[in-house]
């Protein structure tokens, strides 16, 4: 077997033997296989397509390219969750404590931010002494111990997937359904669950722009984990403007605390029970989803939720002082108020450039190496519905640079359609 | 204008505008652009394809990324010839001499060999003392003081094609029509002519196996000719076995030199005088193809080429005596001949299997950095359509080693098909 067959069969838009894969997967992870015949490859992929038997020989292939973490002590009902991306999204926070609450075991890696959208882990870290940076046996000794473990990506998790997804991203190949699918599905098999529910993000503020893309992606990931023996379930949610209000590290943090103590925004409520359900259900506790969600929200009500994600954050060296009393987190040094121009009712609030302006702010990074600042960010105060009459508050920009304030002022003049 | 949007152009099978070609012909000359982001846009070019404008822009932007020849001083009727690679292929050492002493200029630079097929500067270096290596002012006053020259590629001639077609010979990318035909005609374009007849080989010895290949290959270069401004003109030639009998580099030139005495194999016979006919009606010379045929041949017959031949050799530092008495050149340590096992009628010669056995004889390289051996070779003496009788000779082995001499012997009874 050469890679010079093997890229010439999928350029000849024939199908590659489950052999090709996986030679062309360790050949390029141990550096043999050269970044240019890779791309030449990926080229071929992305035009010419692969059957599901492929896509998932590919994901399987990826996954096993590094460590697997090995979850069997937890029973077979360990449910993992993964969202393709959002602005606002802290539902990790909220949720994964919440179904812990209830007797679901909880061990999540979750990666960091690029781009507009943030990263689980670096909004966990704006809580002062939490841990990110576990080892493997600290890991499973905290779900075991309280049941719930939310750290970073420590592990080498499908390193095969790593270098593809970089190349991807410097030959114009990242947009494409089968090889996004297998991506994401490749480091949740790496994690160890068998059961994964799947937030397939739509809208202005995902990478699927469009319902039929989602719809796309979702059955893609659904019939991966079929042929790879994984049981998949995905839910749809839309991302057209933020979910919930807060849009940066410590401010999602906070509106996540606040979700656990009752105060929950309609649109993120939604979803964290719609998902929330979805993993009870496979994890054995409960086949009516209906029934799952009011389970849910009475241990949102009698603080079992938050007791237990106090409990995670103490156990991974938090200072839960900060969760007790949220006006303890550092505020930024800049917070100034948008006020509405004119009178009218929001049409829009586009996601993407809410997440953008974020980042732009110092919330998320452009480059891998960038660090970020845990509070600065936005605070929607209208949302996408709502009517305003002029000089009503729109958002609050929190800033720690006075020309970046004025120019998040603006922009967020723009983003906000009013009619 | 960024790279990443012209690949994520051509994968989506858009037309690529000049400036974009451009953008990436310079940029990859520069190593701006990566290995890898050029990989994935000629597999998006090979699988998409490109219309003659994009072939076209392609073919002038490698054209006009080194240096440029400039004939002018000859007129605007000097005629280049290029050949898609041949086995046994001598024709321009009989052929450009010839319609020199008919008046027209040649200055022709030629490859050396790589793989199976030979290339004429090797060939000419096996007369001793004949140099090449000329600078480009001696190359032009040659040409100025005997009419010919015949040296290798001094100048940087099209560097960007060479890289991209090394970097398609690691892809997967080679056998692509718009990709031959505009790496082709880039280095004919550099090389300063106005007027070109392009020898396209088809069958088992040439890269074109199919005669409908070669139709497609000759209409793209011409087309890619007319809209360059340059007068094309393809004739398309048997490559199934050998041209001529000797394969080998001054076994060639000895047939060469017999040829310009008068010896003339039929096959050869009709390719020189087919080709020569073009070049001499696209100099102005004639525009009657056979009358052209015949005044051919008498300047063959009254010794006008042969001794246009000896003038430039000469002129080159060649040692003339060996032209006057081709026994001179000295002879491979081993001369065996293979005798018929049965009786019968000469079906097959494959040509690219003789190719590779006069390689593996040392006659050509293997990789770019091979001394080659100018002595070895193989001589047919029978060819498709002889009828042998048992123990008749079919071809002689010369070698300088005798376990290749052997294996040599073994493999020309396969290569040879009688029935």
């Amino acid at each position: 077997m050469n890679i010079l067959d093997i890229i010439a069969n999928k350029r000849d838009a024939k199908e590659l033997s489950k052999e090709e894969i996986e030679y062309f997967v360790k050949g390029y992870t141990e550096d043999k296989i050269k970044d240019y015949q890779a791309a030449a490859l990926i080229m071929a992929i992305y035009i010419n397509g692969m059957n599901d038997r492929e896509i998932t020989d590919l994901t399987l292939a990826m996954a096993h390219s590094g460590d697997v973490l090995d979850l069997s002590r937890f029973g077979t009902d360990v449910v993992d969750k993964h969202s393709t991306g959002g602005v606002g999204d802290k539902v990790s926070i909220i949720l994964l404590p919440t179904i812990a609450s209830m007797g679901v075991p909880v061990a999540k890696m979750s990666g960091r931010g690029l781009g507009f959208t943030g990263g689980t882990a670096d909004k966990m870290e704006s809580i002062p002494g939490y841990r990110t940076n576990a080892e493997i046996e600290q890991f499973i000794s905290n779900v075991e111990k309280v049941g719930i473990s939310m750290i970073t990506q420590t592990m080498n998790l499908a390193p095969a997937d790593k270098k593809i997804y970089a190349l991807r991203d410097t030959i114009s190949c990242v947009e494409n359904i089968p090889l996004i699918a297998s991506s994401i599905m490749s480091k949740k098999i790496a994690s160890g669950a068998n059961k994964i529910v799947l937030d397939v993000t739509v809208g202005k503020g995902a990478f699927m722009k469009t319902r039929e893309d989602a719809q796309k992606l979702a059955e893609q990931m659904v019939r991966i984990g079929n042929l790879a023996g994984k049981e998949v379930r995905c839910v749809l949610t839309p991302m057209d403007q933020p979910l919930g209000y807060a849009v940066g590290n410590s401010l999602e943090v906070i509106e996540a605390i606040n979700f656990l103590k009752g105060d929950m925004p309609k649109d993120l409520k939604e979803v964290v029970l719609e998902l929330g359900a979805n993993m009870l259900q496979l994890a054995g506790k409960g086949n009516n989803i209906e029934e799952n969600k009011l389970k849910m929200l009475e241990n949102i009500e009698n603080g079992a939720a938050y007791n237990k994600f106090k409990e995670m954050v103490q156990n991974q060296g938090g200072d839960i002082s900060y969760l007790e009393d949220t006006t303890k987190f550092e505020k930024s040094k800049y917070i100034s108020a948008v006020v509405a121009e004119k009178t009218g009712k929001v049409k829009e609030i586009n996601a993407e450039e809410i997440g953008k302006l974020a980042c732009y702010l110092g919330a998320g990074r452009v480059n891998k190496e960038d660090t970020i600042e845990s509070n600065v960010g936005i605070i929607l105060n209208k949302k996408v519905g709502d009517e305003v009459v002029e000089n009503d508050f729109l958002a609050y920009v929190c800033a720690n640079d006075e020309i970046k304030l004025k120019e998040a002022e603006r922009r967020i003049l723009e983003i906000y359609k009013i009619y």
